[in-house]
C-alpha cells in the first residue's frame, strides 16, 4: 500500500511503504543538472523546453515559412488533383558513414520514392525521434545536412515532430521524412508493363551504400573506404521521362535488398525473367575489394541513389542519354534484357559464361543500413 | 591486417588477424533459429522475409486498395486545391494501457492534429521500427487496433514502411504516422485571432491519458486505475463548425504539455490573457486521486482525445451543445475566459477563491506518454 511520495529531480519520484521504506520510483524528466549540450527528456515534453529546442535548433536550420507558426498541420496549395505520397524511417547505424549522414538520407531516400513513381518532390514531413544525452552538435549537424539535401531537391519541410526517449530505449537518432508530389501525367506504367525484349538499365554502380555503411560500422579497414551513393535521383527522372517518356515502362531506385530485389519484384509482377550480364554490371573498385573480402554479392547490396530502369528497346539511347546527363546518373549503363518467363525469375551470365539463377535472399546481410 | 573471414548464421561473419586470431565480427541479420514468433532483423531487410511480413501481418490488417501493390509512393486523387498534412511518432511506454494502446493512438493522435486544423482526415501513412524479437501476436493486435481505428475515423491507410532494428537498440515498438486531410474553408483563424471575452471551452475530463499511462508503465496500485481518453476528435470538430462556423476562433487538442500547453501558446500567439476557473474543470476522481497522490496538477498532464476551443461568446451555447451530441466530447464545458493582457499569460482562480498564475512548465514530468 502507498502512504508517502515524493519527487526530487535526482531521484524522480519515489514511493515508500507504511514503514517508510521505498516501493516504487517514477524517473524524472528533468536532469539533476540540465546541460546546454545535449538533448535531455524534457526537451521533448511539449512545454518550454521542447519550444526552446524547436527555436533554436529546427528553425534555424530549417527556414521554412510553413513550420514558423508551428501549426497541428501544415496548410498546403495544390496545383493538381493527383498526388503522390510516400513515407520512409532511417535508422542508419553509424550516422555518418563516408559518402553521407542519415540526414541527408533521409531527405534523398523519401524524395527518390517520389521520383521514380512519377512525381515531383515537393513537400516534406520530418519527425524525429531522439535518446536523451544527444548532442546538440551532432543534432545540429544532422539537421543542416537535411536542409541543404532539401534545397538541392527544391522541396519544402512544412510540418515536424519531434520526441525524446531515455537513454537506453533507443540509439541515437531515428528519422522519418514522409513526401508529398505532384504526379507528372507521364509517370510510368510500372513493372506489369514490362515487355520481353525491354532494356534493363541501372543508373550507376552498384551496393556503394551498403558497403560504405558497413565499413564504417564495423571499422574495417578498407583504404579508400566505399564511399556511399546517396543522393537525390528526381533530376535524372524528370530528364528520362522529358527524353522517353512513355517508353519508360517502370523504375525504382534499389535500396534494401539492392538490384537483385528489384528485379525479383518486376520478375513477379510480370510474369517475365530478367537476365543480366555480370560483365555490365558496374561496381566501384572499392566496392569490389569489400565486396570479394567478405563473400559478399553486390547485387544484393542496398543503393541509396541508384535506380533501376527498363524502357522499350527503341528508347535505349535515347534513356542511357538523359541519364548520363545528370551528376547523380552519369555512370548509367545497360546492364540486360527482359526474357520471356524461364524457370528462373531474375539470371546472370556470369564472367565464365556461365548462366546461372540469381536468388531472392530471405533477409539482406546488413542490418541498420538505411 | 585483415587475413580471413567467414560467415555463419550463429556468429556472424567473423574476421581473423595473420595469427587466426578473431578481431571483428559482423552480425548476421538471420537468426541461428527462425523463430515463426517473433519479428527477425531479416523481415527488414526488404528481400523475402520483409514481404512475407507485409503480405501475413500488415495486408491482412490494413486492407487497403493503395497498399496492396506495395507502390513506392501511393498516388492519391484530390478533390480540392487545399490540402493539410500532419506527422507524430509514437513512443509510448507500455504498449497497452487503460483505454487504448500505441496502435489506436498513432491513428487517433494524427486525425486529430488533422481536424483540429480544420480538415477532414482521409489518408494515413503508417511507419514502423519494430525491435528483434517483437512478437507477431502483439504485432498482429496493434495492427488491427490500428485498422479499426482508421476505419472508425474513415480514413484510408495508404503507404508505409517497416524497419527492424536489433535488439537492445530501441525498445519494443515506434510507430510514426502521417496524415493528409482536406482543408475545410471555414476553418479556424487560429489563435491571433483570439478576442477578450471569448469563451475557454474543454471537451471533456483533463488528464486522463497521462495518469493512465504512467499508473500502467510504474504498476501503481490504484483501483479502479484511470483510463485514457484516446479517441478520435474529428466527427466532434465537423459538428462544431457546422454548428458555429467562423464563431469558432482556436482549436487544439491538448496533448503533451496539456490544457496548460495549449493556453499558454495561445496567450503568446493572441498577446493576451487565458483565465480559467478551477471549480469549473472537469476531473475523473480516478485521476484527481491519482493527482494528488502523486502532487502532480491535471492541467499539465497529457490528454489523447480531449481539445481546447476558443469561441466566441454569443456561440457558447451552440458550440457546447455540438460538442457534446457527440460521444467522445459530451463532457464538454467552459473552463475559463479570454481577457485582456495582464503580468501572467494564464492564470486560475483556486477553489477558495484566490488568482494564481499557471506557470509554463520547463518540462513535463511524464516521460513516454504519447
Amino acid at each position: 500500500m502507498l502512504r508517502a511520495c515524493y519527487l526530487s529531480h535526482t531521484s524522480g519520484i519515489t514511493m515508500s511503504d507504511s514503514e517508510g521504506q521505498p516501493t516504487q520510483s517514477v524517473r524524472c524528466a528533468l536532469p539533476s543538472s540540465p546541460s546546454a549540450e545535449c538533448v535531455s527528456l524534457a526537451h521533448g515534453e511539449g512545454a518550454r523546453a521542447t519550444r526552446q529546442l524547436i527555436a533554436r535548433h529546427i528553425l534555424p536550420n530549417f527556414h521554412s515559412r510553413q513550420l514558423e507558426s508551428l501549426p497541428d498541420a501544415a496548410q498546403l496549395s495544390i496545383q493538381t488533383d493527383r498526388i503522390a505520397i510516400t513515407t520512409d524511417s532511417f535508422v542508419v547505424s553509424p550516422l555518418f558513414f563516408p559518402g553521407g549522414d542519415i540526414g541527408s538520407m533521409a531527405v534523398y531516400g523519401t524524395v527518390n520514392d517520389l521520383a521514380v513513381s512519377g512525381a515531383a518532390p515537393k513537400w516534406l514531413s520530418v519527425a524525429l525521434i531522439i535518446e536523451e544525452g544527444f548532442t546538440f552538435q551532432q543534432l545540429d549537424q544532422i539537421l543542416a545536412n537535411m536542409s541543404a539535401a532539401a534545397k538541392r531537391c527544391d522541396v519544402e519541410i512544412v510540418t515536424g515532430d519531434t520526441k525524446v526517449v531515455p537513454r537506453g530505449a533507443m540509439d541515437g537518432l531515428f528519422i522519418n521524412t514522409t513526401g508529398i508530389g505532384e504526379l507528372r501525367s507521364d509517370a510510368p506504367s510500372g513493372p506489369s508493363s514490362l515487355h520481353p525484349g525491354d532494356a534493363i538499365i541501372v543508373s550507376g554502380p552498384i551496393g556503394s551504400h551498403g558497403m560504405a555503411v558497413l565499413t564504417a560500422r564495423e571499422k574495417l579497414a578498407l583504404s579508400p573506404p566505399p564511399q556511399s551513393d546517396s543522393g537525390p535521383l528526381h533530376e535524372a527522372v524528370a530528364a528520362l521521362l522529358n527524353s522517353v517518356g512513355s517508353g519508360v515502362r517502370a523504375i525504382r531506385d534499389a535500396t534494401r535488398g539492392g538490384v537483385s530485389a528489384v528485379l525479383h519484384e518486376w520478375a513477379d509482377a510480370a510474369q517475365l525473367t530478367m537476365q543480366l550480364s555480370e560483365s555490365l554490371i558496374s561496381v566501384t573498385a572499392e566496392v569490389r575489394g569489400a565486396c570479394e573480402l567478405l563473400g559478399m554479392d553486390p547485387l544484393y547490396i542496398a543503393n541509396e541513389g541508384t535506380m533501376v530502369v527498363a524502357v522499350d528497346p527503341t528508347n535505349e539511347a535515347e534513356a542511357l542519354a538523359a541519364l548520363k546527363s545528370c551528376p547523380q546518373t552519369q555512370g548509367a549503363v545497360r546492364i540486360g534484357t527482359v526474357q520471356p518467363k524461364t524457370i528462373s525469375p531474375v539470371t546472370i551470365t556470369r564472367l565464365l559464361g556461365v548462366e546461372q539463377p540469381v536468388d531472392e535472399p530471405t533477409g539482406a546481410m546488413l542490418p541498420r543500413i538505411c
